[in-house]
């Protein structure tokens, strides 16, 4: 990356490096006058796993109906390379010159928690110096369909490690007497989320706003039919989730509890009779705008000390943690951004709201006070942190000109 | 095992292949009128899993503080040989001669369910032919206490599969709307056994009878020190089970439940936050006599389904199943036993049960209409299927003492 942002003309290229995957810097700053737009995306992916699922290999990107797969084709590596790919066509046919000016930071933490670059945003905020960032990691509501995500979930990660007999035991010799911590973890489990799906936690609602009427009355006329969502996306036999919230509202206004995983004990084939001296579940929360990680960490590692059954001591961990996200959408640049899309798209943005988290976008908001145009291209079916995750390939092209003409519109402020 | 066996002078040595690993048979049938031992040991060991854990290699047998240590230092392997060096002995002494007709038996499947030994045995009782058989793999109450086993508990190994949508989903686009197997799981799990260890399954205790005076009165006589058990055996902040009932009779006497692993979705270092299509727990059940592992099985597949939250569906698969065990200590080769460890340990012997579960003793039951004779040398602390198993020398010695004098107390009927 630092090679082509050197190639294309960007200038102050800089491979920034600290304990784990280095930030990538670019800028080019030779328009006094004009606003600053600061460029992120992220390099990194998620594990590829399960491996067996993919239909060709995670790491050989291949094109197929219009589609490529890879890791990462979407999430983020492909639509990284929609702004360099813009900055490069500006740069190629305008003499090396750009309409504003462009700070450019790629970071490769951001599945893992971006500790690197939220560091660097709150100890150096001066070198991000800029008007509004530019964030290509969202997808489009529907194809055909511009669309800008002005709201994040945010989120807690965390581990909940449950520990037993102090060695694995033999569930023939000790089971009636040795403490499970599956069975432990059952219990927890079962008392952190109700049958549907409204979590049980004491306090964890109190700070949850609903979303105001426009809005709802704006989400109910998307394109959106719950059924195929369910068949075609989910492929369940059922929904599930608060009762008396709609799906929109439940995925992008109302914080959730998973369970991603459960370490310990015995996983391979066959039959292995263990009671295992400890195992430990992956849960995280996603949290809505004016609830507090820090917060909701506290409910959370009390309410679950209180679930922990006899016999058995729970740790709870935070692995990592961000703010939930909202942006006005009379924001001049979130206006320049709808302007940029009607060209290209020739039809009105919609907004929307996203159930993910970004981090950054609070970062960038806390240290540099500055809001981000959350302007991305992927698609619902992407498969994002899936197998045969994909990006379509005409999305690839139109978000190249989406950014182009972005940061025209933001010179005519 | 084969080349041994011949060399010591055992006779019609022969290695049974079938599906998986292979049994082994000898006999040596040479004095009519005494009667026949049928010696039953397994040379298939556990999974040496988690690996990090072993002070010592598990492939490597290491001597240390009299005992050896090693994956199968005493579940099975070290008891099996307590029967080659018990024979070796007394056909190198006695020209070639045994003071009872044995035939020998070894399986490599015992840990894996023994399905291949339980159709031998079915399909060809007449080649086992006996009057009873010498089990070598269980253990003694305390150092220095020469215990017979007379009761086993059965089991049934479960696979509980749990599928929510058709494939893997980003906990932020779908927290709120997708099922999440983990947490169906939970739900399932703290169904299945209450925070006092009893199992809610409808029907589960209708089979089980109480131990008979006698034999709860002799249980409390053994040197039991459950604060000890807690600290030094199991290591955990309490002891759990079913209220009213003690440690042995939990562990004895009273059908338990445990769950050994889940398999599925995110189980690296980090956070995936991932929503996972499909979650396998590993469940199984300890039966004690008179309790059926059919009616069992029935009884948890169908209670599993009504636990079962909306929007997932749920598998329940038998692994293996085997049958509990209980044997008179009236019994003359139960009583010839005790003879010979008298004279060996110069004690009395005790009789106890064991929570494991042999189901080889309950195929001989069935098929060959013979009682077994479960003469072990293990100790509570040898840390069978877990880390670091050992098995201590001094018994070893003694238990082959012990099986030479039982058969010749055998002789004497």
């Amino acid at each position: 990356m630092a090679t082509d942002l050197r190639r294309i003309g960007m200038e102050h290229v800089e491979i920034i490096r600290g304990a784990g995957h280095p930030l990538v810097y670019a800028d080019w700053l030779r328009v006094p006058g004009k606003p600053t737009c600061l460029c992120y995306a992220h390099y990194d992916v998620q594990p590829p796993d399960p491996l067996d699922e993919w239909v060709t290999p995670p790491f050989e990107p291949t094109e197929r109906n219009q589609n490529l797969y890879a890791r990462g084709a979407v999430d983020d590596k492909g639509q990284l390379v929609t702004q360099l790919k813009a900055l490069e066509s500006i740069l190629k046919t305008h003499d090396g010159k750009l309409p504003i000016n462009v700070r450019v930071i790629y970071e490769g933490e951001e599945e893992v928690g971006g500790e690197q670059i939220e560091a660097f945003v709150r100890e150096h905020p001066e070198r991000l110096k800029a008007d509004f960032a530019l964030i290509s990691d969202t997808e489009m509501f529907a194809p055909e369909l511009p669309t800008l995500c002005v709201g994040l979930r945010g989120m807690i990660y965390t581990e909940v490690e449950v520990r037993g007999a102090k060695t694995d035991l033999h569930s023939g010799m000790y089971g009636g007497a040795a403490p499970n911590p599956f069975i432990a973890l059952g219990h927890i489990i079962a008392g952190l989320r109700d049958r549907d799906g409204r979590i049980l936690i004491p306090g964890f609602y109190a700070d949850v706003q609903k979303p105001s009427e426009a809005e709802l009355k704006a989400w109910k006329n998307l394109p959106f039919n719950e059924e195929e969502y369910r068949t075609a996306e989910v492929g369940a036999s059922k929904l599930v989730g608060e009762k008396g919230y709609s799906v929109l509202e439940r995925t992008w206004a109302r914080p959730t509890l998973d369970v991603h995983g459960i370490v310990g004990g015995f996983t391979g084939a066959g039959a292995k009779t263990v009671i295992p001296a400890k195992a430990t579940a992956k849960i995280s929360m996603r949290l809505v705008p004016k609830m507090k990680p820090q917060t909701t960490f506290r409910q959370f590692s009390e309410y679950v000390q209180s679930l922990c059954p006899e016999g058995v001591s729970v740790e709870v961990r935070l692995i990592h943690s961000g703010e939930a996200s909202l942006i006005p959408t009379e924001n001049p640049w979130i206006r320049a951004a709808t302007r940029a899309m009607k060209t290209v798209w020739n039809k009105d943005t919609v907004f929307i709201r996203s159930g993910g988290s970004i981090p950054i976008v609070g970062d960038f908001e806390r240290s540099l006070k500055i809001p981000s145009v959350m302007m991305g291209f992927g698609l619902p079916d992407d498969g994002l942190h899936a197998p045969n995750e994909k990006f379509h390939i005409p999305n690839f092209y139109r978000g190249i000109e989406s950014v182009i003409r972005f940061f025209g519109e933001a010179a005519r402020g």
